[in-house]
């Protein structure tokens, strides 16, 4: 598109993987998975993660994630009921704002079908003000930082 | 509800079973999983069982399934990120038309936590017009006949 | 299917109307609104109406709507960007739970396209336990009972 | 969030704007709409407009419209049943590219509570392969160029 248009991150970029499912309503009239629908599943993938770490509790927790920027670079079709891989790695890690890599791999391949970048600015539940990370929420995500 | 509110089935009832994911954005504003998306998940269970058998292909098969009636019934919350199991029977089968049965299944409880039912018509592709089903489709759900 | 397969209903079923937009996504691999978005709709529309009028507020209210039975029957198909209303009506009002009754009529047209049942309890916000529904909200459900 | 972190746009910015509908099931647990759903209004927005100006027909044009990249910054919530504008403008033309801009107002503010990125390829139906903009698309898409 242009010239910064990206490449397709190979399987050794990410230092996690998570197997996520595509629904038979995710492919849209032309017969793939609708380009909304890969933004679902980076948002399942990082708070997925977050939550087996023990850092995210949905429910009572104090911290929670909002979504300050995200991006998605599509490069090969993806469609219902392939079977699909989520690449998960820390990017950046800024004072209250992590940056996640997620990218989507299709039946086993090498070359990701589409990788998008996840920004997230941690915040008190209840004021939603910024909160600095803690150290261990720094330890946990520097295991996944390439 | 009314005098025929149905009770939670238990997976007795369900010859087959596959597990469903749920997604961060599943969870509504209430903390659980919104009913619009159970009903994601029973197309998804059906289409791919029918995939899986060699029934239905999704791309270019002469026959694809058109859903003419859905119902739930709603027992117990599922939230994200809880694992589900989707149990699959076939009710009825007509002359074009299958009603299916699907309970979800939660963390591995007995009850399900939620059950539907799903009809759909078998037609030709081009002509949307129902289809007698063949003898092929009806050996094999029966297989899945309580 | 049965012989108790439910007829379309016409405009003058639902004392109430509302406009409802499809989207781009919801169009499955069939070239119609996938049968899952209704749903979406119905929610959509029976929540907004109870916010106009006055009787929830998703956010702080001492009430809430759980959904414990929903159910939809497919006449003709919708696809975006068809122009769709959804006609409400009040089917039955029992001590803490409201039937509610949605038909989507598209492009104009008199029958419905899909009509379907959406049952909320209401309950307390915090015990999640059912509230009999109080004079003023009886008064405002009268309002759009056939 | 990095330095390059953008600021909101303001409606002078967009030539034309789309009423644009949000959904009870599109607030998740935060209360706000989930940012997956921007994404699903940025599809419509384009792809309405496209067919209004008669350059789309999505069942049986020979040309449709991949998305090959996307991006979202998020700036203020947005919650249902807040009344969204979406402005639309056209940033970049390749040659069989376009690259577009959406704006999402909340209640009639001035500034994009969110704001996006989209860029389509128009390919040939059948062999996905891009084709060069025609020039009556040319003339049509310039009429949004800022």
């Amino acid at each position: 598109m242009t010239t910064t248009r990206p490449t397709p991150l190979s399987r050794d970029r990410f230092p996690v993987f998570r197997p996520v499912q595509t629904r038979w309503a995710d492919n849209d009239v032309y017969g793939h998975v609708n380009n909304v629908v890969h933004y679902a599943l980076f948002d399942t993938v990082v708070n997925g993660w977050l939550i087996d770490k023990g850092l995210l509790d949905i429910r009572s927790g104090d911290t929670i994630g909002l979504v300050v920027e995200t991006g998605c670079s599509y490069f090969a079709e993806i469609a219902f009921p392939d079977l699909i891989e989520a690449g998960l790695a820390v990017e950046r890690v800024g004072k209250s704002s992590v940056t996640y890599s997620v990218g989507l791999f299709r039946n086993g391949g090498e070359q990701a079908a589409a990788q998008g970048r996840f920004v997230h600015v941690y915040v008190d539940r209840a004021t939603r003000r910024p909160k600095p990370l803690s150290d261990a929420w720094r330890r946990i995500l520097e295991e996944i930082a390439p």
